[in-house]
C-alpha cells in the first residue's frame, strides 16, 4: 500500500479525492499498489465527508509521519506550497503537484533537490489541465529536437476571444459571462494579462530546451486591448485572434520567447481550438507538427493528471523520473526588442481610411491593406512583413507623429 | 553502451539510423548510455552507407549476439516479422517495432511473452507515425476511464478525401495522385478498403480497454464507394466525411468497433484534420475529449516514434513496462448488424427528386432531406436517425424494391 497525502482541498484536491475514489480499483491495477489517502491538509472542516477522519490542519504531521511517500500539492499559489516542496523532497517524500506558479518559479531548483535525494518531482496537470503534455515531450519527443511550441494555453482568455470572434460580444461583456459561468475569477488580471499563459509557456520551454526559463524574463501582453475591430480585421486577414504563448530556438541558442495575442492563420490547427480548450503545437525536426487539444482547465480533468503523476511515482519508488532542466542561464532569452515578425496595425486618422492608410505608406511603404465591412471612418488594418519589435516601435511613432492615432499592433504567428 | 539491432533497412529502417546518427548526443544524454547499432539486418547490400559494416542477411548471427539487449523491428508484415518478435524475446531480447499488423495479429501473445521473460516489447510507431498516442493512453490517462476513442488513422485516405472534398476530384483522380506523391502504394487497397485504420483502431482498442480485439472480428469499409455527391451531400448537411475507426464500450461490457466512412460535424475536433494528417479523439470521463493531431506516417516521424521506444527500453532494462492487455474473449466485440446510429443515405430514383424522396419517407417517415446544389435529376439524400445496422438495412431493401436505387449509406458520427 502507497499512502499519500494531499494539500488542499479545493477544486482540484477534492477533484483527486473524487478520481481516486471512483477508479480505485483500475489505479491499484495500474499502479500495482494501492493508494491511500492517509492525510488531507486543509484549514476548513469537511464534516459531511465520508474521510472527514483524515483531514489535518498541521502539515507538521505529514512531513513527520514516515509512512507518507507521496505528497500532493493542489493548494496553487508561491507559499506556503515551495516551502512545503522543499521540506518534502528534504524528507524522502516525493512530490506531485498542479501548481504551475510553483514550477514556473522553482522548478529547476526543486528539479535539482528531487534528484540530489534520489525521489520525484512531478508536474503533469501544471499545464493543459488533462492533456497529457508535459510527458509527450519529455519522453515521446525524445528523440527528436523540439524547435518551437506555440500554444493556446489559457482557457478563459480562449473562452472571451472565442465569444468576441463568433457573438462580437466585447471584451468587457465576454469577461463578464466568463465570470458568470465560472471560468474567470473575479479577479481576472492572471488569465486577461497573459500571466497565467506565461508560466505555462516558462514550464513548457524549459523542459523542451533543458534551462529554465523564468516568466519575468518574458514579455507578455494579455488581451484587455483586444477591440472587436482587430477581431474583424484578423476574420477578413483570414483568420482569428488567439492568446498564445510561444518560445523557438534561435540558431546563435537563444531562444526567442513571448505571451501575447496574435494573428492565427485559418489553415493552423489551432485557429480551431475554441471555447475554454486549450491546444499546443509541438514542432520538431523528426515529428513535424504534433498538436495536442483538450480542456486546459477543470476539476477533474487536472485532477486526473495529478492521480497520473501518483500512479507513476508509486510506479517509480526506487528510480528517479526523466523530467530535468538546469537553472536560468544569463543571456539565454533572446531581447524582445530585436525579436523578427510580421505585424497587424491598426490605426485611426482624422480624415478618411484612405487618407490614414496613405500616411501608414508613407512610413511602412510595403504595408499590405487588410479591407474590412463596416470599417470606421478614418479607421484602417494593414500588415507589414519582416521587422523587429524595436522598429515597428520606431515607425509607428513616426505614424503617430504624422497625426495617426496607433490603436493596436498584433504580431501574426508563423505556424 | 546499448547494443540494438535493427531489422529492415527501408523508409522506416533508414529513418532509426538517421535518426539515431543526427541526434546521438542528446539521445546518449537522455537514455543515459550510448546506442550503438551493432546489426542491420536486410537481404540487400548498401556499399555506399558510412555504417555498411553492421549489415547482416542472418538473423541467428542477431539473435545469439548476447550483447545485443533490443531487437527493432522495421519489415512490416506479419512474417518472418513475427518469427523474429518470439525468438527475440525467449532468447533475453527487448523488442521494438513499428509493425501495426504484428501488434494487430499477436500483440497479446508477445506481451504476455515479454512479461512472462521480464522483457519490453514496445510499439508507440504502430499508430499514429510520430504523434504518440500509445503512451498517454496508457499512461497519462491512467487515472481515467476511457470510454470512446474515434480517429482519421490513416493519412492515405484522408488526402484521397481531403482533395475529393477540396477540389471536388473524383476518387480514382485523387487516388492517382496520392500514388504519385509517394502517399499511397501501388497496390493501394490496405489503405482504401480500411484495413490499415482497422489494425489501428484494434491496438487502441486492446490497449484502451484490457482485452485483444483482432482485425477479423470488425466490421471494416473502405472509402472506394464514397463519391462526389456523398461529399456534396456532407458539406450541405454541415460537415465532411472522414474515415474513422472508432471503438465504443458499451454499458454492457461489449465494445462496439468498426471502420468506415462518417458524416463529421464541423464542430467536430476531427473534421479540420486534412490531407496527410492524423487526428485521435480519446474520451475519458475525468478528461473529457483530448486530441491527438500530427503526420500519422511518414520516415522521420515513425522512426522518432520508434527511437522514443528504444530510449524506454534502454531506461527500463530491468523494469517491465506497463503496456499491457489479454487475450480475446468470446462474444466481446457487439455484433455489427445491432449497432445503433443515425445514417445518411443517399438515393437515385427514376423520377423527380422529390418522387425518390417521397419513396423513401414512405419507407423511413422521419427521414430529413437534405438539400444540395447541383443534384442530379431523381436523387436525393436524406438522414435518418437512431436505426440499428439491421433495421437499416431492410429498410433499404424495402426502398430498393419500391424502385429506388441505394447508391450509399454513411453513419453519421456522435463525436
Amino acid at each position: 500500500m502507497a499512502n499519500i497525502a494531499v494539500l488542499g482541498h479545493g477544486v482540484v484536491g477534492s477533484g483527486v479525492m473524487e478520481v481516486l475514489l471512483t477508479h480505485q480499483e483500475s489505479i491499484t491495477r495500474r499502479a500495482k499498489e494501492e493508494i491511500h489517502v492517509k492525510h488531507i491538509l486543509d484549514l476548513r472542516d469537511f464534516p459531511q465527508l465520508p474521510y472527514q477522519n483524515v483531514f489535518t490542519k498541521d502539515f507538521d504531521k505529514i512531513l513527520k509521519d514516515p509512512e507518507v511517500k507521496i505528497v500532493v500539492e493542489c493548494m496553487g499559489g508561491l507559499e506556503p506550497a515551495y516551502s512545503y516542496a522543499k521540506a518534502s523532497l528534504t524528507n524522502g517524500k516525493s512530490f506531485v503537484t498542479s501548481n504551475k506558479e510553483l514550477v514556473a518559479a522553482k522548478g529547476a531548483e526543486l528539479i535539482a533537490l528531487a534528484q540530489k535525494n534520489n525521489l520525484n518531482f512531478l508536474f503533469e496537470a501544471s499545464v493543459g489541465g488533462g492533456i497529457p503534455i508535459i510527458r509527450p515531450i519529455s519522453q515521446c519527443l525524445a528523440a527528436n529536437e523540439v524547435s518551437e511550441i506555440a500554444g493556446i494555453l489559457n482557457g478563459t482568455t480562449n473562452f472571451i476571444l472565442t465569444k468576441m470572434i463568433r457573438e462580437q460580444m466585447g471584451f468587457q461583456e465576454a469577461l463578464g459571462l466568463a465570470q458568470e459561468l465560472g471560468y474567470a475569477e473575479r479577479d481576472p488580471s492572471a488569465d486577461v494579462e497573459g500571466a497565467d499563459a506565461c508560466r505555462k509557456i516558462c514550464i513548457l520551454a524549459s523542459l523542451a530546451f533543458g534551462t529554465h526559463v523564468y516568466p519575468e524574463k518574458v514579455h507578455t501582453e494579455g488581451i484587455t486591448k483586444i477591440t472587436l475591430g482587430d477581431v474583424a480585421y484578423a476574420g477578413a486577414w483570414g483568420g482569428a485572434i488567439k492568446l498564445i504563448g510561444m518560445v523557438k530556438m534561435q540558431d546563435d541558442g537563444k531562444i526567442a520567447i513571448l505571451v501575447g495575442p496574435m494573428f492565427i492563420s485559418r489553415e493552423s490547427p489551432l485557429c480551431n481550438v475554441d471555447d475554454v480548450f486549450n491546444g499546443i503545437l509541438v514542432r520538431g525536426d523528426a515529428t513535424g507538427d504534433v498538436v495536442f487539444y483538450g480542456k486546459g482547465a477543470g476539476k477533474l480533468p487536472t485532477a486526473s493528471a495529478v492521480v497520473a503523476d501518483v500512479i507513476d511515482c508509486v510506479k517509480h519508488f526506487k528510480a528517479r523520473k526523466y523530467l530535468y532542466w538546469e537553472d536560468a542561464k544569463p543571456d539565454y532569452v533572446a531581447p524582445f526588442e530585436g525579436m523578427k515578425g510580421d505585424f497587424f496595425v491598426h490605426v485611426q486618422g482624422p480624415g478618411a481610411s484612405d487618407q490614414a492608410f496613405a500616411a501608414a505608406q508613407a512610413v511602412f511603404p510595403r504595408a499590405a491593406r487588410i479591407i474590412r465591412k463596416d470599417e470606421e471612418p478614418g479607421e484602417a488594418g494593414f500588415t507589414v512583413a519582416g521587422l523587429t519589435q524595436a522598429e515597428l516601435e520606431e515607425n509607428l511613432e513616426r505614424l503617430a507623429e504624422a497625426g495617426v492615432e496607433v490603436c493596436g499592433r498584433i504580431l501574426i504567428s508563423d505556424f
